[in-house]
């Protein structure tokens, strides 16, 4: 089964010169994530220029049942954005809709097109002195349409909230090819259901989101960093208590990591130093942001971390003294996610639970990954301040990288089994795609699932927008 | 049309000895809205003890197609709760699920069951040294499941967010009986659709709150007030600008009020004064709040004014010494709505626009009131910093109240229209209920419509969840 010539040609005019592609080796890239963990099939890549010609595009594969998979940066890890290896999906790259709308620094909005990257996004609020505060490791590459569809997390989430807490407005394409134009600006609007709910997080599954209106932010006039050596998780979880108070809530980020994650970045990436003389099995990196003017936070900061070190919350801490020293502490933790690949293999997982039970989450998933690998090496850091943690598993030295990997839906079980017990989330950040599809339907309630496809089928009746993904 | 007396009976033994009533007295105070501008009726009150209890009453009414209206603290005031006059709807009140479920300190999160006063939420946090910061004035007697199925707004908006963004997870009974469990306490969590969204706002239509996570914060350990007398609305929404860069993004309240406001407080509420000496025609409120200790923000707040009077944003300001008269500076705001009163008719307005718009849409419908409706009094006063401002329109001096009042639909129609003119809403956050019903089919667009027709279907194919409100 494939497309048919006369759908692939009309599918193409819509798209316009310029706009689209059958060359396999252009296609290609489209056609795998980034981890290899996904490959499918397609015979068209579609890039429409703006609105009318996406619009165009979906009326057309809904009339002739063609199934579609929207793509934005493709650097989503779950399978989201690959196609099935059937060859009968188009793809549809929103990459060449990347203009900025709009700013408007009094309004703190900024109104930008689905192909922009999450890197652009930012330089547009900064340059209108403005913070767009979404952080995450591929903001270079991903695009702001793929952030909403997949309701993307980071690194800033403790203070500024998720992606969906980051938007005002959508526009979006209907699965039926009609325009929903939701981009509003408004802070406060209290007519009808919040239909943009349902596109963000929605991955795809229920339309095209082809642009949105953005909150944007003051941005911080001082920023402190520190890295604090910590004696235990429980221990880095009263401390974010503590700083959060301490701070009057200006913690923007919260992120702990165990040593043998230090350990992996100091070996496989260069100019890397541990800040401590001595070596400590926790590390938490602290960030207050905001303030009135450069240093003003400061003595927050120092009388944070001299309460926690009081406290016995802290064994140890290096506040950075420069922006250079700043930047050095988050490249021990943004590394460590390449710094795992010399190590071998790794089974990732993107798991939350309530905040308070971080600690017991990590005592419980160590004990039971070692039971069922022998010698494996659970390195767990992230999220904490959000009770998000990359709780991965890398494989025992000079263990069979293959042998290792085939364990991965194994491993995968234990770990969302104590995730669930805790009344925990098994995809945090990265949502369902592929990856996931079948375990969500293990751990969501019946209830859930029958609401989740009932909006489904409402929205998309013919099931063509990214079919088998998510539900 | 009634509702049938085995069905009564069986709906009255789901809610179990003291969780019904038929008797038209105590039934009396929940057929009208606390304007009077809307009255119904009904055979039956149900006041459920627990989940169970409304799942079963739900479960009868799908069966039987019996419709419901849900009700909280009858607050509201478009008419959402408030029964039709068929006599052929039963009343689901929540008043008697009112526990705090648990509270922890350590997650910042609150679980309370809907029927808990706003007031019972603010206290239960303050109880364990952290705040809910949603403040709004009928805090004392409107619920939380109602502050949900509404999506409360407020004074804290600019910094906190919608009740929207105050929640983590909610548990729904859906129109046929199931018990949704989304009571989930997570940061991040994305594993499908975040269908508690639809409920949230959905006034009832969809099924019935019965209980919510809601995320605490950090109890500010500062709060700054003062009252600045602004040279017009466009110099206010400067130095909202301002403000908000100049504190770090502490500001957490910006109410704008027109002279005509004060004067009618300083006339009808007893023990209220003028804090200036001389009169103007404009004043913001400003609350800054956050900090490490008490007086931390008093610097950042004395620039702000500083800054504010040389820039020309501000002629005179009055900066609150002590709590009292932070108190006393916050009355002159919040008796206003009260202080209307006794001068008359008041044509109501709930509209929001883009922030960077809020001057013009004030300046354009105060012009158009007063051609529309000679020596009309436009009262300007609200949560600019969001937006959103209450344009009521008090009746001309002598004139015939309900002369005044029956111009009502006609008035509306032009301030809703300049609202919609500037890309604005006709709710910012009282909703749609029975009063704005009809308007609503008017300025939203009919794919909009039909996506909220599609999601009503879906969740609710009977429709008997609030019918003939919102949708």
């Amino acid at each position: 089964m494939t497309v048919a010539p006369a759908i692939v040609e009309r599918l193409c005019a819509a798209a316009g010169p310029g706009g689209w592609t059958m060359d396999q080796h252009d296609i290609a890239p489209h056609l795998v994530e980034a981890r290899g963990l996904f490959r499918g099939a397609s015979p068209l890549l579609l890039k429409p220029p703006d609105t009318a010609a996406v619009a165009t595009i979906m009326a057309i594969c809904h009339e002739t049942r063609t199934k579609v998979v929207p793509q934005g940066g493709n650097t989503g890890l779950v399978g989201g954005a690959t196609p099935f290896d059937g060859g009968d999906e188009v793809l549809l790259s929103l990459a060449r809709m990347n203009r900025v709308r709009a700013i408007d620094a009094l309004d703190n909005t900024l109104t930008v097109e689905a192909g922009c990257t999450l890197a652009a996004v930012q330089q547009a609020a900064a340059s209108a002195d403005r913070l767009f505060p979404l952080r995450i490791a591929s903001e270079g590459s991903c695009t702001i349409g793929g952030n909403l569809s997949t309701n993307a997390g980071g690194t800033q989430v403790i203070r500024y909230g998720n992606t969906r807490d980051l938007v005002l407005g959508i526009e979006a394409v209907l699965p039926d090819g009609r325009v929903w134009n939701g981009l509003r600006a408004l802070r406060k609007d209290n007519t009808g259901y919040d239909l943009k709910q349902l596109f963000i997080g929605g991955e795809g599954t229920l339309g095209v989101i082809t642009a949105a209106v953005l909150k944007l932010f003051p941005r911080p006039r001082d920023v402190q960093t520190a890295m604090v050596a910590v004696p235990s998780p429980a221990a880095g979880i009263e401390l974010l208590s503590l700083g959060r108070g301490l701070t009057g809530d200006q913690l923007t980020a919260f992120e702990l990591m165990a040593r043998i994650g230090l350990d992996f970045v100091l070996r496989h990436v260069p100019a890397t130093a541990d800040p401590f003389r001595d070596r400590h099995d926790w590390y938490a990196l602290i960030e207050v942001s905001g303030g009135d003017s450069p240093g003003a936070l400061r003595p927050a900061m120092e009388a944070l971390l001299e309460t926690a070190l009081e406290r016995g919350l802290a064994v140890d801490a290096v506040l950075a003294e420069s922006v250079a020293q700043a930047q050095a502490l988050w490249r021990l933790r943004e590394d460590l996610s390449d710094a795992q690949k010399p190590e071998g293999g790794s089974i990732k997982h993107d798991i939350s639970v309530p905040v308070s039970r971080m600690a017991d989450f990590i005592a419980r998933a160590d004990v039971a990954v070692r039971a069922l690998v022998p010698n494996c090496r659970p390195v767990a850091f992230g999220h904490v301040g959000d009770g998000n943690v990359h709780f991965n598993v890398s494989q025992p030295v000079g263990a069979d990288r293959a042998v290792f990997l085939a364990r991965w839906g194994e491993v995968n079980k234990v770990v969302h089994d104590i995730a669930a017990g805790l009344d925990g989330s098994i995809s945090a950040e990265h949502g369902i795609g592929r990856l996931k599809r079948d375990e969500l339907v293990h751990y969501k309630g019946a209830v859930e699932l029958d609401l989740m496809r009932a909006v489904k089928a409402a929205l998309d009746p013919r099931g063509i927008m990214n079919p088998g993904k998510m539900v």
